[in-house]
């Protein structure tokens, strides 16, 4: 923490706010945070000579009744970055603080299991590259957010675990740091894992689409299963930054033998992988190994046109992702269970039969359950939450506020 | 939220850092909530002229050096009490502040099925019989936590369902306080789970006791097992007060039929109603049915004598609660997972056959995950924590904090 004055910390909460739930009026934004009028005013003109917060003089269309002047993030000086390290490509964009689209790059990666130096390189290459282009058309970056798919601790910087790219305990984040070179960004790189950074994007996107509620749980689907969890307003890591490891719950004692050794775990019934493998089982093609989403792709192509081996498939594998998916539901309580990556894209045939399985899973008094939904995002989604987790930075005192321009 | 000015949301802070981590000096309280000395300063006087915090002159043993003042919660001016409403007894107590225990009483109870209307009689009875006690020793009752065994909305103060009760949505707090009749505590009666109030008491043991984390997963051993989930410093009670329902998780498809209708459930396996039944199922007695207290009772006869069907019947249940526990473990990564209530009685036989399964079933990359341990608390722990919740309260503005006297 480096707050310093109970001012500042109420600049937070306030740059919170309107980041969760701007544009917002004065004495809106003042209701919000349980602020005195005379208190708010004067801290949002702090915030705005800080180039943080911005005023909207037209309003917006639906609000009927005489003008008023809304406050929201300024999305004119400032731009955050996000990075996603996948198995076969790295995915570099960047935003504005609202989350407007400025730049992405997507660059194609051959990961050496056990030799991550030469990734990252690759990695921060592109992440240079994307903030050089930014700063040059006059915007100030704020700092970076990277993500893999495995289990990462955030405060730490550190990725424990990742099956997909052979890592084990790889310094992430002083990683892409010394890469970068001390250029921009050296020293506001966050990490996170994928599904931390994809549940983040989801809760901005539920919000905006006007959702009541703000907790969530994202379940990824690219090879396995990881989930992202939101309590309240914040993401929750865990003791250890290992929360949201569910693809080894065991689901299935005796069931099929899972990569991680064990049995039955969750990732060996409603994994991508083993989704495309069963469904592809009878259609294998000579050559050259495909990537996780041209199989997917390919999946996709045949339950089109109706291929039962394919439809069975993903059906089961739908049955199963339910199951797994009233787990996350009995013992949270979120929100909603959302549904994201490549799951996505398979919703059509694998939808319903998890929500099926999902309703006789859950004990529900009164019928009261989260929604078992899909996810609001594309294949950005952690990108854009990787860019967005640098604005919350901001307002959990990880990154200090910029300074006010005179 | 009644918070209305930036100071009084600091005030709160203030004391929920002394709650959690007291008795600390003036620099320490003011490094450990982010705030410069001379607003702690100010800050703590008010507190002291409200009678939340005091001065412990003397510094406690093991601090060398020169004397200092310390702060801590105020232990004279202020009671909270705690009600627990269980299947044949109701528990009512009042506490200090820091959780000193000034009085208790236990009254035998007889629920009917369907009519709360007798068992709140009661229990209203006895908690105003000890909030007049208390109030006649010149101490003001802040107010009273409430809790049932069961899934509880704390923001509703609604009961949604006590299997062991016969309870479907029972309005709990306006019950209470109507039952109360506008005594002392009318307006201030918080309702919650015994799970969640229990976590609330075996977080301030395990801080106390010198826990480095905060946030842990507290599995009840009542009839049926359910979660108190602390995420960070507070409880996660989910978007609809339905959070820590893990009694129903399927673990075992295919496995016994549960109360619930369906097969499998984590209950089933590991609940303490299938323990004992099992447990004694070669020692019927004749007689009247006794509660689960005197099962319990009875089948640490046995197993201190050594009957080995009770010692394979708790062994088995035991390899079913860590392979729970587990599932929770990686979902969450809590600081810890903590066995309650009877658990804690029959973890001699159960444990390190829960230990073994746990540590089978989490992914541990690096050996990390969270200790499977015994709670910490007696049979009062919900007790203790329903009144715990009443200060807490205080610090999250669900309850005014009392005027300074001047």
């Amino acid at each position: 923490m480096i707050v310093t004055t109970e001012t500042d910390a109420t600049l937070r909460g306030l740059l919170r706010h309107l980041i969760d739930f701007g544009p917002l009026s004065r004495p809106e934004l003042g209701e919000g945070v349980g602020l005195a009028r005379a208190t708010t005013s004067s801290l949002v003109n702090d915030l705005m000579r800080r180039g943080l917060v911005g005023e909207i003089p037209t309003p917006p269309q639906g609000r009927r009744g005489r003008p008023t002047t809304l406050l929201d993030v300024d999305d004119d000086r400032y731009a955050s970055l996000g990075l996603e390290i996948g198995l076969d490509r790295i995915l570099v964009a960047a935003y504005t603080p609202r989350g407007g689209q400025l730049l992405r790059v997507e660059r194609p990666a051959e990961p050496e299991p056990g030799n991550p130096r030469a990734l990252l390189r690759v990695a921060a290459g592109a992440l240079r590259e994307v903030a050089d282009s930014v700063a040059a058309t006059g915007r100030i970056p704020l700092g970076a957010g990277v993500c893999v798919p495995g289990l990462v601790d955030a405060s730490s910087g550190t990725v424990k675990y990742v099956p997909s790219l052979g890592w084990h305990d790889v310094a992430l984040r002083a990683g892409v740091a010394d890469a970068l070179g001390g250029a921009a960004l050296g020293g506001s790189v966050l990490v996170d894992s994928d599904a931390n950074y994809a549940a983040l994007a989801e809760r901005r996107a539920r919000l905006r689409d006007g959702a009541a509620g703000t907790s969530l749980v994202y379940l990824t689907g690219t090879y396995g299963i990881s989930a992202g969890i939101i309590t309240g307003d914040r993401l929750w890591r865990g003791a250890r930054g290992l929360a949201g490891d569910v693809g080894h719950i065991m689901l299935d004692p005796g069931g099929k033998r899972c990569v991680c050794g064990r049995s039955g775990c969750f990732e060996t019934r409603a994994g991508l992988a083993g989704i495309v493998r069963t469904a592809l089982a009878g259609h294998r093609r000579r050559g050259p190994a495909r990537s996780l989403a041209d199989a997917v792709e390919e999946t996709v192509r045949l339950a089109q046109r109706g291929d039962s081996t394919v439809l069975d498939a993903l059906a089961e594998a739908g049955r199963w992702l339910g199951r797994g998916a009233a787990v996350v539901s009995a013992l949270l309580d979120p929100g909603a269970v959302v549904l994201g990556g490549h799951y996505a894209r398979l919703a059509p045939w694998m939808l319903d039969p998890a929500r099926e399985a999902y309703a006789a899973a859950v004990l529900t008094p009164g019928g009261e359950a989260p929604g078992l939904e899909v996810s609001m995002l594309g294949p950005w989604g952690p990108v854009e939450g990787a860019a967005l987790s640098v604005l919350l930075a901001l307002t959990e005192g990880s990154l200090p506020l910029p300074d006010p321009v005179s």
